[in-house]
């Protein structure tokens, strides 16, 4: 029996008035970047000064224009890395950086130094002001936690006033989520008419889940009350900063945008204290695949991917949206057909929208490979063995075979697991194309009388390793080949199917040929492969590739 | 640039009468879990019967009443399995297992056969009705596709009448949010009709979110709608069975629960195909740590883990919530600063309820440890490192002494990363307890003359090396000593605070004892520590501590 008793409901907002639920998102919000502080203080081994300056690279390049590179005046690291930034000149005119500080003098003093030469910053100061810490840790009055934001604004209005360049402020009530949303309204408002926006030089009010403590739609109602009943709010940039305790951060951040967040700040893959910041790919890849446009250059994941690993030592989980290793796979033979299916009519229409069952966006979009996408397996089905013949090794092989391959697949992979391509392809040449003994087909010659409509064949073969060789007529090379091997051999057979392709372009192209064989003796039917420049060849290979494979030589061995 | 043109919207519900924003998570849904069907279908090595078996018996200890085994018709492994389950007497009379099955003949006819001697089963049906899966892959019309619905549970219906035992119909529009709302409310409504449920015999209609198409309140739109539509509603419980594409699956099943699902369809730590199924442990955690009963025995997180990363061989993310490995770590400084305050408020103040900043539950009701809460990095800041000391070692130190050996700490790890707790305890050992030279306290004598209201002490102690002594006064051992030493090294300080504990219960046990001292002609301060089972010893070993810390006798050397 687990312990629930001792856990107590968070409470929620009573706020039958929202509008959230009605809205959709429509466009990317402010992407803010906290890698380079919240995600880094989260690192088991923090980043290096040169690799915290890679990671920024990497942040300008993939199109942040707000990053937050760190606490300056809480370590000497921390310091140096922004000095660094400034002295490299590694600051694009367009990027603004944003430092954390509390409010203290003596920090917000050292974080001005540290921002000496830096044209324009957000100084992001905050406190906590939930019921909680303002209990347990700081044991101060609403009114006392209060004035520590007033009193940190002052301080950083003051030291800006000296400072040669723009600072904007950002303001958060830590710990929001845990805040009654009446009194972290009347701290933000008082910092608001402290600082003094205006809609020209707005300022930043953030409001983080800095623990996820409920459902999302709590965090979309708080944001939308707090967006409806903010002083002065057209001079005020609404921004979010969830956590996700809860597994539910992008959801927290996605229903807060639909209640009227304009900023989010987040990190690459959701790195970050405990579970994590918000993962700012994943919401601006959902955007991407409903066809908006993210404000972010996201269109290569694997060099983001290998950044991010190499640098914070951590690793994208195989199932991360998007970016994880086996996101677009498809292990089920339902979804392999329907994805193998869905390609077909998305090329055959010539539709403009992707649209392809299990699969919501073109993984080439992001830098991914098709290949990747069907593995088999056990459980994968017909479609998915005749998915990989076809887009890996060109072979179409006709419906009514796919079965019959696919099961040759499948007893194997109950055996040994799953089964790469490659070893599917060693399975066809084996039990097809290579189906060579005892019947090995060496060469032939044929002449067409088209006035009778018939066609003459000589054919040379071996029957387990004599040399043989017959003459025959039929109504074309298969009819006559078949003709003659039946007298030769003794047996009876029928060709229920053939059909042939080319396996690629040009002329000196190879053409795999099929041919469904039936048995009239047994009753039994296969199919059959031949692959040869030649058309003719290829067809009657596959002739003795069914033969082989239907045994019809094994008791006169 | 990013190619979205490519995509579109995919639609929404307009519902503006939605109620379940409004409501509140209550009480645990059905679970059932799909790990050995879902989840296993999406592993590179999918489970052989073994693997399985020990995680159905996981499920069972877990709690699961509900769990879908396999697709017994789709493969000989997964037949035998259920096969295994049946014969071995693996399935609780408690346990309902569910099968799934395409609405076809062959596959339902087989699915029964290996179903033989279960004496309560889920048959779950399911056919694709999204608008994409209609149009492309099956070619179907919108009363073709119904009609499939409907001979699959006209054919289980059949074929339950000969069972030996009784059967339950589950069926899944497949690809649900693919489908208009009208029209998989028809499908779902020919299916109740054609099966006849009653309120004692209810039958199941599972809503999946096949591929996650949208913010998670679309979803939950969708599922109230389909709640307050759905014929003959109170013979029917309502399932969800969400996928994670957006990486918001936790979220929409909550949600989907605020509309009014019943019962919830998922995995343990999401696995699934693609990004995964929903992870049915998040959700129950998240629950638990509302104080709701999550109906599910989760006490043990690690065992969950081990069996689940050993037959399934897919790893536990580190930011996993409650399962991940630094979910309950904090490093950054006013974290840790703040649970360190918390833990002492919960216990102080005897609070029947959980309730510390930055853990949302006390990660010892899931069999995770404290130890690993905090872990030093050069942002974790004093707390950390009083803390661990606190935690790890039972050292109290003073709260002045935090900031002056956090420093210590946080030179080393500005350099090296993250400090380990044993390291900071060398750290501590090296620069306090075991600072013992030049001056190093040997032995002393105490007598105490309570009518003078004073102590003589005579200390034996060695001075780089040589051997000295000294007799003194003073109103306590401390005093005394200090005296003594002013006298004899020719020295001026002031003890500015003094502290000691008890190291661990009984009365062998050792004390740790902290001075904090001002050398008044340098007018630099520090603090010593001493360590002894007596008191007064641990006091006068602090005193040397700090003597030799402040380097009085340096210039003598």
């Amino acid at each position: 029996m687990m312990n629930y008793k001792r856990y107590k409901k968070n409470p929620v907002v009573y706020y039958p008035e929202r509008q959230w639920p009605n809205n959709e998102i429509n466009k990317a919000p402010i992407w803010c970047s906290v890698d380079l502080r919240d995600g880094n203080q989260a690192l088991i081994e923090p980043m290096v000064v040169e690799e915290k300056i890679e990671f920024f690279k990497l942040l300008v390049k993939l199109g942040f224009k707000e990053i937050e590179v760190g606490f300056p005046s809480a370590s000497q690291i921390e310091f140096d890395f922004l000095r660094h930034l400034v002295e490299r000149r590694l600051i694009p005119d367009d990027v603004t950086v944003q430092v954390l500080v509390q409010c203290r003098e003596h920090l917000i003093k050292r974080t001005f130094e540290a921002l000496e030469g830096v044209p324009k910053a957000i100084v992001h100061i905050y406190n906590s002001t939930s019921v909680l810490q303002r209990d347990v840790v700081f044991k101060m009055s609403k009114e006392e936690i209060k004035q520590i934001a007033i009193n940190g604004t002052k301080l950083v209005k003051e030291y800006a006033k000296d400072f040669d360049g723009e600072i904007i402020l950002e303001y958060s009530p830590e710990s929001f989520t845990g805040t009654e949303l009446d009194y972290a309204l009347e701290v933000c408002n008082a910092v608001i008419d402290t600082w003094g926006p205006t809609p020209e030089k707005k300022m930043i009010i953030n409001l983080p889940a800095t623990v996820e403590m409920n459902t999302p739609n709590v965090y979309a109602d708080q944001i939308e009350w707090m967006n409806k009943n903010l002083k002065n709010r057209e001079s005020v940039i609404l921004s979010i900063h969830p956590h996700n305790d809860r597994g539910t951060g992008i959801a927290a951040a996605e229903l807060a945008l639909l209640a009227g967040a304009e900023r989010v700040e987040g990190t690459l893959f959701g790195n970050g204290e405990r579970t994590g910041n918000v993962d700012i790919l994943t919401i601006a890849y959902n955007m991407f695949s409903q066809g908006i446009d993210p404000e972010l250059e996201l269109s290569d994941i694997n060099e983001i991917i290998e950044v991010y690993e190499r640098v914070t030592k951590m690793k994208v989980h195989e199932r991360h949206p998007y970016a994880g290793k086996l996101v677009f796979t498809a292990f089920s033979g339902s979804h392999q057909d329907a994805i193998n299916k869905g390609m077909h009519a998305l090329i055959e229409r010539n539709n403009p929208h992707w649209e392809v069952p299990y699969l919501p966006i073109d993984p080439s979009d992001i830098g991914r490979k098709y290949e990747p996408i069907v593995r088999i397996n056990s459980q994968s089905g017909k479609g998915g063995v005749a998915f990989i013949m076809e887009t890996y090794f060109g072979f179409k092989l006709p419906k009514g075979m796919h079965k019959e391959f696919a099961d040759i697949i499948q007893a194997i992979s109950e055996k040994q697991g799953e089964v790469a391509p490659e070893q599917i392809m060693e399975e066809f040449k084996k039990n097809y194309i290579e189906k060579k003994e005892p019947l090995h087909f060496r060469k032939c010659k044929f002449d067409d009388h088209t006035e009778e409509g018939c066609t003459h064949a000589v054919v040379h073969y071996t029957d387990n390793g004599i040399e043989k060789s017959f003459e025959a007529t039929g109504n074309g090379p298969i009819d006559a080949v078949q003709n003659g091997l039946q007298k030769e051999l003794n047996i009876n057979v029928k060709i229920l199917d053939y059909s042939e392709h080319a396996l690629s372009g040009g002329s000196g192209a190879h053409a795999a040929a099929y041919i469904h064989m039936l048995d009239l003796n047994t009753g039994k039917a296969t199919y059959g492969v031949g692959v040869s420049s030649n058309i003719t060849r290829a067809s009657i290979r596959a002739i003795f590739s069914a033969l082989n494979r239907l045994g019809v030589r094994d008791d006169n061995k």
